[in-house]
C-alpha cells in the first residue's frame, strides 16, 4: 500500500490516524476492514457502519505498519474511487494541479480547497498520488470532501468551456492578484514547485495572476499560492454580492 | 550540526544547496567554511567573498553529510547572529511564533515573512531552532533576510507597546479577517499547530481574528495562515494608501 503501482492493482489504499479516520467513517468511501486500538474503538460507536470488519490491534503494533510517528487510534484499508472526469459547474471554482510532484504540497492543497469550498480538483498525471499515504495524511481529513481527477491537461483544456469558465493560472509575471476582476466561476491553474506552469498549457489561460511581493523572497510554496489566490477569489466575490 | 546542543555549543550552523547558499553569500552572515563541488564553485566567482578558506568535494561525498536528496553544490559552515532582542518599528509588522514546533511550518513562515516583507520574527524558546537545518532548508535562503528573536513571550509582551503596535492573534473563533481595520504598523501573533495561541498570551492580545472559511476542513497549517493573514494586512494598506 506505500508503493503506487500496488495500491493501483489492489485498487486499496491506506487511511491513518485518529483525525482522518473519524472524517473516513463520516464520509463515503468505502471501508474494507478497519484495524483500531480497542480504546479508540469505543470511542467510535455512533459512527461504525454496521457489518463493517474491525480487527483490534495494539499501539506498539500499528506503528511500525504506517507512516506516522504516533498512531493511538488505528488504520484502514479503503477502496478507491473510480477517476470519474471533473468539470466546473455554475457559481463553482475549479482547482488545476500541473505536475505538483510533492506528496505534502498536494495534501495541503486539497486541505485549502476544503478550507475555501472548492469541491474538485482536476490533476497533471504526473502529479503526486491522492492515495500515497503522505497526501492523505497532509490532507488532514479533507480528502472525504474534495475530488480528485488524473487526466492529460491538454486535454482537459480543449474540453473546458473557457469563456464560461475563465482559467486564472498562478505565475510570476502575471497582473496584480489584488486587482484581478474574478468572476464567480473559473479555474485556477498551479503549476510544478521548480518550472511553474508548462508552456504549452499558457495557451489555454485567460489571465496570468501574481500575488504581489513586498519583500526579498524568490517565490512561495504551491500550497501557499494556492491558499492566497482562493482567498482573493473568495473575498472579492463577497464584495461583490 | 544536526542535533541543536552539539550546534548551540560550537556557535555554528550548516547551509546547504544551491539557492541557500547563493542567498548566503549575499547576506551578511559569516561563512566559517565553504565546502562546494568544483561545478558549483566555478559560477559564484564574483559572489566569493576573499579569504574564504573552500574545500573542493564531489557530489556523492556531499550528500550523506547533509540532510537534501541531491545537492550538487555544496555546503557552508556559518556562524549564528546573536539572539537581540527585536521590536516593531513606525511603518513596520513583525510576527510572533508561539511554539510552532514543526521546522518545515518554521522555515515556510521564514519565507512568507520575506515575501511579504516582515523583517523581525520572535518565537516562543520552545518554538523550531532557526538553525535547524529543515529550517534552514524550506526558508529557501529567507532566513538571511528576516532576523529572529527567542525570548519569553509573557515577558515579551509586557515589554510591548501595544497602544503603538497592536496585537491581531490568528484563532478559530476570532473576527473576520476582511473586515479587519488593519494599521500601518502591528503584531500577528500564531500559535502551535495542535493547541494554537497558549491562554494566558491571550490577554495581551487587542484583537483575535479569523479566516473566514467556505467549506469543511476544521483549520488551516500554520504557515498557509500566516500567508493570508499577511496578504490580507498588505492588502489593506494598500488600499488605504
Amino acid at each position: 500500500m506505500q508503493i503506487k503501482k500496488f495500491r493501483r492493482a489492489s485498487g486499496l489504499f491506506v487511511v491513518e490516524g485518529a483525525k482522518n479516520l473519524l472524517e473516513l467513517l463520516s464520509s463515503d468511501f468505502k471501508v474494507q476492514t478497519l484495524y483500531l486500538t480497542p480504546e479508540f474503538h469505543k470511542g467510535l460507536e455512533t459512527l461504525m457502519p454496521d457489518n463493517l470488519p474491525v480487527v483490534h490491534v495494539s499501539e506498539d503494533s500499528i506503528k511500525p505498519a504506517g507512516n506516522l510517528e504516533s498512531n493511538a487510534a488505528g488504520m484502514a484499508i479503503v477502496a478507491m474511487k473510480d477517476n470519474t472526469p471533473l468539470f466546473p459547474e455554475k457559481a463553482e471554482y475549479l482547482l488545476v494541479l500541473d505536475e505538483v510532484k510533492d506528496p505534502g504540497n498536494l495534501g495541503t492543497i486539497i486541505r485549502i480547497a476544503d478550507w475555501y469550498g472548492v469541491k474538485k480538483v482536476v490533476c497533471s498525471r504526473d502529479t503526486a498520488d491522492l492515495y500515497n499515504p503522505k497526501v492523505i495524511q497532509a490532507s488532514m481529513g479533507s480528502f472525504t470532501r474534495v475530488r480528485l481527477y488524473y487526466c492529460d491537461l491538454l486535454e482537459y483544456f480543449t474540453q473546458l468551456d473557457r469563456t464560461t469558465y475563465p482559467v486564472w493560472a498562478a505565475t510570476l509575471k502575471g497582473r496584480n492578484l489584488y486587482k484581478e476582476p474574478f468572476k464567480e466561476q473559473g479555474v485556477v491553474l498551479l503549476g510544478n514547485e521548480s518550472r511553474g506552469i508548462s508552456p504549452e498549457l499558457l495557451s489555454f489561460v485567460n489571465s496570468e495572476i501574481t500575488i504581489p511581493k513586498f519583500g526579498g523572497a524568490e517565490s512561495l510554496n504551491v500550497g501557499v499560492a494556492t491558499a492566497v489566490i482562493l482567498d482573493n477569489v473568495r473575498r472579492k466575490f463577497l464584495e461583490l454580492t
